[in-house]
């Protein structure tokens, strides 16, 4: 199984690359191939200095599409449309969302499109065959880079795609201490990226360094 | 300090008061005083049991107001405006609300009035000199009632009035192992109400019981 990162040398893709290619084979897409190899360059002797093997190669954000079987879309809400315009081949793929539309005024909210939400949008724009599920939304980038540090969070998944949300549940369970939670249809999505801005808040106001989640 | 619960005879009421009983002194207001003096009754009785002493009455509403000097909304949406068009007197008072405006669907959903939220609305319905905080939105009734559990959860906390919202996280810290955290502004309670609606979806396609928070 191969994972690709569309906007895989942003601050998120950066960290989620060096958490999933010792476990799954990774292609880190960038509009600019250099930067995606110079990003898996420094991910692999990353990882190298600690003991660990991976599969990291860096590629264009098409190719990261066509070549994986799984693609994530570690890109910000503002450059989510742009994106997706210029990238093709998503029919039959798992695409998963942790974007979170949202906005910092006099504190963090959440400005989701007239769809509902990110993910909502994500599936207007992309072929009907795409098989999107939202995860990772509420994973600090900060945190997938602090390699040190056990992920002991919660992760609600959406999707309408029971299948392709039970292979992106067993996906995140694979990841440090994250634990997946079955959040239900594509839909609910406009809860689950209400939560990112509210923990930013709760950081900011609580002098509190990347906020979490966990469920139980 | 006295805390007046209206809508205590509720579901989620009659735990909080049961919870807030031995450690402040608690008046549940009901439409029905009779209703308000059966459920203290029970109260007073269950927590007897278990050696606790508590200071818990019964009595209207529109007392429950008058005489507290923090009042807790434990009303359903749907019945929130018909309640609060009811009552007068809250100038001045510390009014918490723990409303979430959700809707069962295919799914749980969050369905904020044009305000914004709950809380948002509640400000507009109450005089400008009420000071509204919202607490304690992601406790589940059964949670409140199970007196043998701790309750190990984080609590975020909205308001505009700063003192205000420190005394409201005092006395949610002062609950079981509540924890609060201060979540900014009451405009950040359009957030904090879409916890719920995603808690009881996550029980739901994950067959559990409660589902409760936790940041860290």
């Amino acid at each position: 199984m191969k994972i690709g990162i569309v906007g895989g040398t942003g601050d998120i893709g950066e960290g989620m690359a060096m958490r999933l290619s010792p476990l799954f084979e990774v292609i880190v897409g960038s509009r600019e191939k250099d930067k995606a190899e110079a990003t898996c360059e420094f991910g692999i002797e990353t990882l190298r200095k600690r003991g660990q093997e991976c599969s990291l190669t860096g590629v264009s954000n098409q190719t990261a599409v066509d070549d994986a079987d799984i693609i994530i879309l570690a890109i910000p809400y503002k450059h989510l449309v742009g994106t997706l315009e210029t990238l093709n081949g998503f029919e039959g793929k798992i695409v998963i969302s942790p974007v979170n539309p949202m906005e910092k005024r006099d504190f963090f909210t959440c400005v989701p499109p007239p769809e509902g939400s990110a993910a909502l949008l994500i599936k207007k724009l992309l072929p009907p065959t795409a098989r999107i599920c939202t995860a990772f939304n509420t994973i600090a980038a900060n945190r997938w880079k602090l390699l040190d540090e056990d992920l002991a969070y919660s992760v609600p998944v959406c999707g309408d795609d029971a299948a392709a949300k039970q292979q992106v549940m067993g996906i995140v369970n694979r990841i440090s201490k994250l634990q997946a939670f079955d959040a239900g249809p594509l839909a609910v999505s406009q809860l689950v990226e209400c939560l990112t801005p509210l923990l930013l808040n709760i950081a900011r106001y609580n002098k509190m360094k990347d906020v979490g989640i966990q469920f139980h």
